[in-house]
């Protein structure tokens, strides 16, 4: 299978880019941190995505940077990463903490002293919301005399825009998200249960060259349609009744998704409706988008045009969020977003209308180019009555 | 489909547990954490299993607990669990930080107020090693008068010895990953890569009545079936190799995990011995488990036996640890481990050899019984050859 990846040169390129940054911001040195289910960050530098432990990549503001991994890690990180530099520390271990007896482990202390960067005295977190905890508590007690920052902004900027590399993933991803949707169409039936139509999702991800679920997919039929995020469970499909799917692959770490309601057998005017209308927005800020566009003109112009089409209060946010390693990442797009939108950004286009009894989402992904998008998806921006 | 669950009595029996362990340890409170990927310790109180954002159940020592959500969860929260008291905090948001411009969000010091715990001077964190940094500097900040301090252990032991209930759900995710292990067996290929092996057993989980993968699935063919943990690639199944499959179902937050190795056509000679050795060794453990018998002694008598063969090279790790909400929990059985084995205590027997090139991994669960065991998959304990 041709399958599509990230060049070794492509990740040292970010390495070096996140460098400049580390030093624009003053500080010595950053560490980044990933955890099975919120890899990105230092998958985006190293290609390692841990499994049962968690991780995370040294990088001083100049020299080779270190990957840190658990006590059972570092074979696989070896075969896995390009990194020279793997360490083990027990702060990576899992989160049950086993004692591994026998088992030698290298200090923050020892690790400055052996890669001899002794003189840090500012360091950047980055992943500051997935930081072990016992990382932070012993970088505090081993290194008193440096500085803790959170830094997250650091590292952000270098997603936002994607290469041709990054751009031919989530291509892919998209594609292989469309196959498994078109499964799903082709086999649904009443009576199967929400979690059973999701198997056959995973089937086909797999298939096609997916590493993985692109974030947690959804079935949902009925009422549970009206949660905005939620996870299938064991009720089953039934007739008249809106079906949700928010289906997304994985490719080389890289995320999409493409969402749609639809039903077996006609559904009430009064739900067929808001369907029709939510597909009509979905439609708004894609002919909205451009490079050079202010981010915030977008949301403002869009909810400007469902509350003048009298649909406001079935509106909960914004019809946009970036995607690329996470299904949901920055930059954001709100109402007070200042940013203009630059080529090869992209936009997860997140349409979602909710009721009291039902909800639905229309879900496709563009890459923001001159002039308007580029549809990573499309097939799919149509209401289906099967 | 007739789903095996944890009826609502269960779980408000598992608060007042936990609530006279926070009491004997002279705790006020305990703060319990989850992520998307490590749910447990919350699911295990409230059924509550969080999607993209993180949560938290604070349980203080008398009174009812309160479930903590982030920005998007607390209508999915309230249709999911049996709680009545739901609050969100923006520290329990993505890891990509939302601003969630327009909401409005409890702080851990109003929270104290509004249920009238201002009383608090000792709390305890329980999931301390996936509790999100966030939290940790917001109690710091908000609440400078009350102690905190690492609190797993208070909540830990419930979790050792299993009800009927959990039984039914752990021998419900056996019986499921020994079906998809069969169907990997029947429809694997040469020239399959391992991710689209793994695409038939996420199938076959669903079919079944499976919610999720009890643990990231493996399928390796060659050299990297050495690695203790790893990630299924690309790489493409051939014959007259090792092939190692480890495959767990999740039922109602309960993990499974069957694991073989095989092969297309026949193996070299040393390589099928030490597969067929680890097959024996394996056995050795099932053999030894008992309630009553010193957790320590089993591991012991194991790696004496397997030295005693002349096998002692290839051993990594002992021959068993905990499974239950995670696939690998506590207690752990090391040789150091003095507890005795209880009745209803479950085991993976987790049986792992590897040389330079190859490894290969054997694993089934038991429950333990009044002198042995029962065994929760054992369909799989030969080698096969197809």
């Amino acid at each position: 299978m041709n399958t599509t990846t990230i060049p070794t040169s492509e990740f040292e390129e970010r390495i070096r880019k996140f460098q400049a940054n580390i030093k624009k911001e003053g500080l010595d040195a950053c560490l980044v941190h990933a955890t099975e289910s919120d890899m990105a960050f230092v998958r985006y530098l190293s290609e390692y995505w841990p499994v049962f432990e968690t991780a995370a990549v040294f990088v001083p503001a100049q020299g080779e940077a270190i990957l840190l991994v658990g006590p059972e890690s570092d074979l696989y990180a070896s075969q896995r990463s390009f990194f020279k530099n793997i360490e083990k520390l027990i702060e990576y271990r899992e989160s049950a903490e086993p004692d591994a007896p026998g088992m030698s482990f290298i200090t923050y202390k020892d690790l400055l002293e052996k890669y001899d960067l002794q003189h840090i005295r500012k360091l950047g977190i980055v992943g500051w919301a997935i930081t072990p905890l016992p990382v932070y508590t012993s970088l505090k007690e081993q290194l008193p005399n440096v500085e803790i920052v959170k830094a997250d902004m650091t590292l952000w900027p270098l997603r936002f825009v994607k290469s041709e590399n990054e751009l031919a993933c989530m291509r892919k991803a998209y594609q292989i998200s469309e196959l498994a949707v078109e499964a799903i169409l082709n086999e649904i039936k009443p009576g199967m249960t929400e979690l059973q139509v999701i198997g056959i999702a995973q089937r086909e991800i797999y298939k096609h060259g997916g590493e993985y679920e692109g974030h947690s997919l959804y079935c949902f039929c009925g009422e549970s349609t009206n949660n905005a995020i939620s996870r299938p469970g064991h009720n089953t499909i039934v007739e008249n009744e809106v079906i949700q799917l928010n289906i997304g692959a994985r490719v080389s770490g890289y995320s999409s998704s493409v969402g749609l309601p639809f039903s077996i057998g006609p559904l009430p005017e009064r739900k067929r409706r808001l369907i029709e209308f939510g597909l009509e927005a979905h439609k708004k800020p894609i002919g909205m988008i451009a490079a050079g566009k202010p981010a915030g003109q977008v949301v403002n112009d869009y909810e400007n045009w469902v509350k003048e089409q009298g649909f406001g209060q079935y509106l909960l946010y914004g019809p946009c969020h970036a995607i690329g390693m996470m299904e949901v990442e920055r930059p954001w797009m709100e109402s007070t977003s200042e940013y203009l939108l630059q080529e090869n950004m992209t936009f997860q286009i997140d349409t979602f209308f909710y009721d009291k009894d039902f909800g639905l989402r229309w879900e496709n992904g563009v890459i923001v180019k001159d002039g308007g998008v580029e549809m990573m998806s499309s097939k799919f921006m149509k209401y289906i009555e099967l």
